[in-house]
């Protein structure tokens, strides 16, 4: 058996998420369907799952098959699934690797545009916040997240709910404002969860003060619910270096 | 009679273009509609119509009314037009302007994503293309297009193709490749067509020392046909300083 390693980046406001599912238009589904006509079937495992409408810059996907087929492999793929999906690499790797467990983090970004009038360019890929944000107190505010903690009251019901967290920071870029969170793993609608804690603190409907109670509490009802999916971009999966 | 002016922008993609057309949605079907709602059936100018797919930065519309209605008036018709068209000023002119007639100079940006790789989040506002250009040459053939010539090679049928292009150039802005193109006004079709011209000179498919006898042929088989709308984008249209 060969083990493949693909690279891609995609826009997903016009796919019902990731994950497969009958009826509906899916990055997996448009996926299976173009390796299919390469490798005959194949499952394919993902790094991290993304919801209806967020994006994808550094996606990773693993699948295993009989067949090895090197050569012009991406631009075959993206003659099939360009523009909207890109593949930006497709290699061989070492038997066992897996996508989604062989990462030992993932990095994403929550991109605001913060003015007072919406962007018909940005509308796809930013969450518009018209109101005066003050960046200082979020900050402040996603300073607090960092370390491992019960991430209950920012998660969707799930087995476990504690996470490490490795840096969450807000950095303005002219009109935009970036969340950039990165941890070992999210759980579901974590980030999404973060950024309307920090954008309510950024308005001045939050302390900072009060977001470890926020933490503490571990019930999902203490946040302040999930901030829009097309702001949030899957960035980056990290690997060791051996096992990528 | 009140004269306004409005500025806007808008995501060309999912429209039929500017002009208001039965049956489908246009960009001028969709602003008219929510201007009636505040000033009754008005019937607006344009500085520029786009075509199906084409966008706008700087878009001017002008329309008389009755009505004066400044207050607000922006956020209004942002909240019944955004986020796909974006209105970012609306104010009382004086009477006799008009968004097409009043003006002097138009400014598109034809953008190029020049790049081995397409990139799903400018898959709507570039055009891909992946082959090795020669930007040196591309400017050599675009400083043939400035003064005043018949651009008939360049446009769909009209009555006069006679033009005076008051700027032409092209500049790389990191994976992009822009071509800046002013003139007091275009014939149709006119900036995809030079654009195809100067990307076949980019590909060493055209000669730049061809483009002048392209333009003398005034015959529109003598061009390259015209680049796809979507890399294009109304910037910026120019009017005497005491007439907006």
């Amino acid at each position: 058996m060969a083990t493949y390693r693909l690279d891609l980046a995609y826009d997903g406001t016009d796919f019902h998420g990731w994950a497969r599912q009958p009826q509906v238009r899916t990055v997996q589904g448009e996926l299976e369907t173009a390796l299919a006509r390469r490798f005959g079937p194949v499952d394919t495992t993902v790094a991290g799952r993304t919801d209806a409408g967020v994006h994808a810059r550094g996606q990773v996907v693993s699948f295993e098959t009989d067949l090895v087929e090197p050569d012009r492999l991406v631009a075959s793929l993206n003659k099939m699934l360009a523009p909207e999906i890109v593949v930006s690499s497709c290699r061989l790797v070492e038997d066992g690797f897996s996508a989604r467990f062989s990462a030992v983090s993932r990095t994403y970004r929550y991109r605001l545009l913060a003015q007072p009038l919406p962007d018909p360019f940005f509308a796809r890929t930013t969450w518009h916040v018209g109101d005066q944000l003050d960046l200082g107190a979020m900050q402040h505010a996603a300073g607090r997240f960092v370390g491992e903690h019960d991430f209950a009251s920012f998660c969707r019901k799930g087995r476990s709910t504690v996470r490490t967290v490795l840096r969450a920071e807000w950095i303005r870029d002219g009109s935009f404002v970036d969340f950039w969170v990165g941890a070992t793993s999210f759980c579901h609608q974590m980030v999404r969860s973060l950024v309307a804690v920090g954008v309510d603190v950024g308005r001045g409907k939050v302390h900072p003060e009060d977001v470890p109670a926020i933490i503490e509490a571990k019930d999902r009802s203490a946040a302040r619910g999930a901030a829009p999916p097309h702001g949030l971009t899957l960035w980056e999966v990290g690997y060791p270096a051996d096992a990528s």
